[in-house]
């Protein structure tokens, strides 16, 4: 296999269009629990809210190289993911780096290493999701796989899945559930509306959530029972 | 003892109120530096603030089914203070249980394990301290003690015991020492305005703090010393 | 060596205001990214910045009193920099001690373990970078030395070395190298600036980094190899 | 209550001698799944074991005054348990408290800090476990309690309360517990020998633990289902 | 897909056995620094070794009936590996389930969560590599999927491939390279034996390792050049 | 400054000698509790112990070109010290390097990065300090420095200082300082050999340590106070 793959499947834009509408925890809970991605990734900023099919690059920590590469070869739209060794001491993107993402269209970045220049990245609106932040440069050595399967907290990752993120942090479909993950989220989405109006009207959890018969099996006891 | 104590002693609400006027890091000093839990669990949002009797939890990591029952017997006013483990990757707690607090006049959520929908539980205004945000789901399997003694963040909270959080962290004083805890940290913020202002007056802390004794009897030496 | 040296020689004052015009990876990059602190340490708001001589301080950790003296003996622009044993348990800086900063018009201070009060301390608008934010109290009890060279963060700071932080984080540079790191600054954010242009006018990384021909002495293949 | 508290009611010798005959792993499950410390708290040799009524120490992290006095005032057959801030940079215990131990009966240490002079302390033969080994000394400052109880590894430890030890780590038995856990205890490892003849018979987990019909409500698939 | 699936394609034995003879080290570098685990999974005890085709298992964190039914699919030979969330805190295996390894002929055992009853594991010969040494008990809840591709250690690992462990930790090899990286293995290792020969004849590393030109390139200077 | 300085001062070789004598602990208190490296860096084995002047080494995270280097460079006698970005997850140092530096008489290594090849190393009797043990390789890139001062553990070592390591760990002391910590050394171990036989003669901490009069200075009480 080349060092680069630019010929990906990526999964259909509508139904990524479809996912960008829900939560990374909605999302993780609507396919049964699957694909969220370590709570120590998170945003830059907790404004920031990324979906797109995920562009895939294995770095050495420490090493950029790859990731440069990577902005050549994305495309609009693309999220570049980064796995970098999970090394906090070492910052392999800033805002130069942005600016050549936002030039490409590039919807987004998400890293398992840290970012810098952050005050620009907030600024030109670039939604970057990292393991920490950190001002210590990176060098250009090790050549590694662009568009392989990789690990990025502790998720698999293939290029064309789709990736989502928000302040909660990070979750991965693969591209070819999407469709029925979006769906399965919107009616996830609409089973909770009712159990948030059905809290606002008084009912509470163990009668919303029909817990009763679930406890009783399992012999809770209580110091009102008789 | 069941599973569920509905019938706590708290504290007293008007030394709930008198200790809402101090900050964590006051009240901390205040009743002799005890009482601090771990720095690592705080607000979701730093403009965060709560103060109130602990109505506590036993959870088993990554587990909520005692969370929920939790905010179906606490009392307005009450904080659901959740022992989970001390676990950083599930997210137990996220906007459709805060709606069900909010609409239970609950006054807010400790946990020691991570929570979701960061944003709508912002948008709520029910302060939230946690010990991480993460998207991961939880099961309700196992059942565990809502009102016992539980251990959060290195400390005891025994229920009705008052826990006071605020961007610098949570602070637990005992139920029966609410009054004098809060009277010991009015005396405490006024000398505190006073050091402030000899501060501000010009004077420095070598006066201020009357160190010039203690600092003879150390033996301590300067270039300045003849 | 006496406990308390106040006599330092500091980094000229034209070149201190020099670096402050850049950011901190910037000046780590430009003196051949080396001095960066460790990415753990961070301001307590991301607006805060700061940049000036650094006063070093040596603090048992959960001790405090050598910081008190150093606020005594800093001068108007010193960074206080604090080394206490890189403990995340204590917060020994607050707003008391802020005030007595703000009044002797110190620059901010450097710790590497927590401070407390950061509302307040936001506030008054003394730029704080910190391991931690924790109210547990400390004690006035263990002698240290101020201005001798510290380790904080993994690095050496020398009294007089100039200290920069902003919200990536914290780099030194010593004072002799000051006026010439402050140039490579300057001729690397317009470097950067070129590269940025050459982005938004439609080039791509290989071309404005000129990695083509690295590339192919490192064995780089693609898929779109003939 | 005063600082030193020195008559505690202890568990009964009889069933110390009881749970001293099983493994913590063992002790832990019989009692439900309770009284487990953290998995950081290990022996500083794995050949170690303890079992003994606790006499509970508070210490400030790096602090050993009231260790000291601990010893002073412990039993013969008494385990010190003392809580110092889960700070692993502080070795608050050498050999020479160690002999001083060994004088006194004392039949171990357990400790959320750090210990030092390993070589000697394996030589001794005292069960000593820690959170770390660090040679970084103490100082003798800050008063604390005896005979409170205290929380170490995540755990409650009142005083006379039974703690045992051994390679695989630490638990907790309520001294009125004691008699009971110890029966389950001993229940429970003949159920595990019966499980492990049942293996070596060549017999199999799903016969031997029941699973085929908890696995047939779970709804379990697979390859091989006709 | 089933939950359970049993068939799998295996590594050939024979290439399985060609890389036992290697370190885990040398088998990483031999394939290209590539598949090591995670340095924090070690064996309990560090005389021990394993290599074999890998079982995976994907549990729940803190729970063990995915891995329970493993142990009952797998086959002579096999190593039995098993994902369950990098959680240090539960202890998912022991000496009863290690007695139904051996009774099944299983080679090992891999997980990414705690183990207990280590002295009876250890002297019973079971190699058993682990993130931690836990007592903490499980629970036997939620399914999972055997013998899909898992994450371990940051590294995916799919059924059928070789996993290898020593004292110094694990690395994967994908089946359809065993062959090949065996063969580089014993290049490498008969690479080193000559450096070392090299070395002990009195030759030094600039040398043996043809540096010079290198550094040349590289502008190395030194306090001997003239 | 070129990148290797090959003439340093050592400590003097008497001193040396005369330190070795003593435990890590012991030299750290003698000298007044200073130079103890973090905890976290310790032997391979626990039967390891060095002592010697420390040849330092500056290395990139990830990379041991210059480590090679320095044992081209160093004495017989001298310990190399590397510090290398305090990064767990590579092994840059096994038994190839291993041989190479008995082969030129070094005395041993320290390192704050991961070691390989365990087995083999501790075969060969090379003492060998670090923070992690790990497969993962490194490469042969960034040039740094050798002999300059370098930070490891949290301490300055300068070259020719010593450097102490046994079981619990490692200190280091200025090269101008260890005759006279060498000294105070055995002062220290005198004093404690009295502690310890007064403890066997069955006298008490209190009386043995003179605590009575810091008790009551204190305040402290207890319930056998009248």
């Amino acid at each position: 296999m080349p060092h680069i793959v630019t010929r990906i499947d990526r999964a259909d834009p509508l139904d990524v269009a479809a996912l960008a509408r829900f939560g990374s925890a909605t999302i993780h809970e609507a396919q049964g629990r699957l694909g969220a991605l370590s709570s120590r990734l998170k945003p830059i900023d907790r404004a920031m809210s990324l979906c797109g099919p995920a562009f895939t690059v294995e770095c050495a920590p420490r090493d950029n190289i790859m990731l440069q590469l990577a902005i050549h070869y994305a495309q609009p739209g693309d999220v570049i993911v980064v796995s970098a060794g999970a090394y906090e001491e070492a910052g392999s993107f800033g805002d130069v780096l942005g600016n050549a993402c936002l030039a490409k269209g590039i919807a987004g970045l998400v890293t398992d290493t840290g970012v810098r220049d952050t005050t620009a990245l907030i600024a030109l609106g670039l939604p970057v999701f990292s393991l920490s932040v950190c001002i210590k440069g990176t060098v250009k050595e090790t050549l590694g796989q662009i568009n392989g399967p990789i690990v990025v907290g502790g998720e698999v990752i293939r290029p064309g899945d789709v990736i989502r993120g928000d302040a909660d942090g990070l979750v991965t479909v693969r591209r070819e559930d999407a469709a029925e993950v979006a769906a399965k989220s919107a009616a996830r989405e609409d089973a909770e509306a009712g159990y948030i109006a059905a809290y606002k009207s008084g009912r509470t959890i163990i009668d919303v959530c029909n817990l009763a018969s679930v406890l009783k099996a399992k012999g809770l006891t209580t110091d009102l029972d008789p």
